[in-house]
């Protein structure tokens, strides 16, 4: 395809989205959960469909020689389908943000003023890989009443457009303009390039995917990006922590999926505590394979403790190693934070009343948690229901995104016939 | 300048404001109040030497030939003194919004997870002509707890420096980095471009000005923007309207200050009620000095309505000039608003409750009101206390952006040892 078609479909798509996404904003509740539990009804029932068009993908990517990691998650088998259905009925089950209204008051000039809730418009989705992104990503928008353009992972291809195919034959069933989720049916990198550039169209681009991806579609975007880069999270161990309780969580956040972005990165001891809490916290570390790198002090009580250098402060390694720093306060724990954070998720362990309080109110980050492991900084964990990704800047969302985050608020009045004085 | 300067300066006022945005962000409210009580007090103090930085500016603008409508703007006199200081002392008495924990709640797992307000950061305001937003916007944002860098009219550079310098006064001596307030202080565009790239210390960006400034704003900022572009407002006159109650509605909308952005620029009857409300409303609008510019349908009932011109419907007007145009019915005036309307503000007038809620739900505005004039668009007759702007994008913010939408949520937890099952 020549890069003026690309430009021509591509826009078309959005023009298309955009128009459907205005009657999807005032579908009923009923309408959108039937359509979920439909499409559920229909992954399960066209099952062999789903596996031939995924194995196109498999074949061509074991091929293209992917790793055997990148091919699992490439691959849709029964457990991955049994997911996507359940996360469709428990989206389905979850309450309906649009309409919500809230903040009514009377003013003074006898108006009567609140705010209503309503959809965004048209997310557009670019993310790699895993191709249940396409189910879990269409659901959410759909829920919150907005519609969706889904650029998947070119190894995926196949896969991501049997899947739209399915959820675009409901909503035809259901007199819902197909155009609401759609898939870019084609590979090249241009496509990005045009979706990125249609500001008038659509409204939201969240990237899902490596800090690369997620850097370009920052800098290219016109429109407006949710994202977040990485997960630096760090756990600080104060001074007068039960030390029976910090291990477990400590434990709990590396070691339990050390590979996702809500994993503990570093570890900050206070100076006080250190010489009684790093031998029992390294002892168990060491046991479960992970790695430790620390600064001289955190050495000179564990000698196990390899030296880390200047590249380990910071670091998101999303394996078995972890970062060890010996602090002298809590306010060079926070200060550290700061600068070596990545404004995902933030813990402190403490029993002193004013120290949780001041970590909490001081310390940046999406999630600040107090006695309680980085693994639950989650939209299913929050109660958001699912998630739609996590953002790490400020602007709109900050932290596990869900349905009210796909969604804004609009002014509205009733009046009685009042002009403005 | 050379374009090197003015980026080293740029960036390093952007640090700065970063730094003591980190410092401000934990501020308590009893301080910010005090300080900005302190500069409503120093305003006062120091008008002859603010009269004469003000007047270099008006010199300069008489000797570079601007409007006097332009040189009206530039003025600061007592009267735009006194509104800057009421201005300030009405921020200091709203409540503060950083902090204010809520949607606590137990999740199964036992962590209790909230939401804690805070400020956003940095915000960079970029406008025209008008020196008193230097003051409002400082406000807004140090309440907020927010930095701010202003760069205001090149026409008005004295004067900013001079309010800006009075602020910063304030600040030290109340011990705050006097660099969360600051002016950029040369005129060259070249720093505007920098301003709009400095991604990792700039949180948010606020244009306000026409819509030149504001496209190219949004064009080349790297930071999220917040902006209005147009605000082309409609009323639509429902076929069981009341006419006693449309009348001053129409009235008070179009004429009251015609030049601002919820002034009404576009009038929808419909054809049942046209030949008894268009006749006793163009009176009134004539009357007043409205010129109307209409459809053959509205021409047919009161010949003295100019032929409107395509460029008529979706024009905003900003002057006595009111499109007007007869509808079959709601539908057509639901899709003529989404076709021509600019998201700002939208009206019906009508005594039918299904109309009623329908017009609500489905027209896609900032504002959608029933029964009330467009004026009331406005973050002070919202309830807002005062407004840093109005957004007409969804992203963020939907409407007048008060202290609220200067902040983001932050998710705190209190956990008592859980880990992750």
């Amino acid at each position: 395809m020549s890069n003026e078609d690309i430009e021509k479909k591509v826009r078309e798509m959005a023009r298309d989205a955009k128009r459907g996404s205005r009657k999807l904003a005032s579908c009923s509740t009923e309408t959108k959960n039937r359509i979920l539990y439909k499409i559920a009804d229909e992954l399960i029932a066209q099952k062999k469909f789903i596996a031939a068009e995924n194995n196109k993908d498999l074949s061509a990517g074991r091929e293209k020689g992917l790793s055997s990691a990148m091919l699992d998650r490439l691959e849709l088998n029964d457990k991955v389908i049994e997911s996507m259905v359940t996360g469709l009925r428990e989206i389905a089950a979850l309450p309906d943000p649009v309409g919500e209204i809230d903040d009514m008051k009377r003013r003074p000039s006898g108006i009567l003023v609140g705010r209503m809730r309503i959809p965004l418009g048209v997310v557009g989705m670019i993310y790699e890989s895993r191709p249940n992104v396409t189910v879990d990503a269409a659901a959410l928008c759909l829920k919150s009443g907005n519609a969706t353009i889904l650029r998947g992972g070119s190894e995926a291809i196949y896969s991501n457009l049997a899947l739209a195919g399915i959820m675009q034959q409901v909503l035809a069933e259901e007199k819902i303009d197909p155009a609401v989720i759609q898939v870019i049916p084609f590979t090249d990198r241009h496509g990005v390039n045009v979706l990125l550039t249609l500001e008038e169209d659509i409204d939201l681009i969240i990237p899902r995917g490596g800090e690369g991806l997620i850097r370009f579609v920052s800098q290219n975007s016109r429109i407006p990006v949710l994202k977040h880069y990485k997960g630096v999270c760090h756990c600080y161990i104060d001074s007068d922590a039960d030390i029976d309780m910090g291990v477990p969580i400590v434990m709990n956040s590396k070691t339990q999926r050390p590979g996702v972005c809500n994993a503990l990165e570093g570890l900050l001891v206070h100076k006080d505590i250190a010489p009684s809490f790093l031998p029992v916290v390294a002892r168990e570390l060491f046991k479960a394979g992970v790695e430790m790198r620390g600064c001289a002090a955190s050495r000179a009580l564990v000698p196990e403790i390899k030296e880390a250098n200047d590249e380990d402060w910071g670091s998101e390694f999303l394996e078995l190693i972890l970062a060890v720093k010996v602090v002298e306060d809590m306010d060079e724990a926070i200060e550290y934070i700061g600068e070596y954070g990545s404004q995902h998720t933030e813990i402190i362990i403490t029993n002193s009343y004013a120290n949780s309080q001041r970590f909490l109110r001081e310390v940046d980050a999406s999630a600040v948690m107090v006695n309680a492991a980085t693994r639950f900084n989650d939209g299913g964990q929050f109660g958001l229901g699912a998630e739609i990704g996590i953002s790490t800047t400020k602007l709109h969302a900050y932290g596990p995104m869900g349905l009210e985050e796909l969604t804004s608020r609009k002014f509205i009045v009733y009046g009685e016939g009042e002009i403005r004085a």
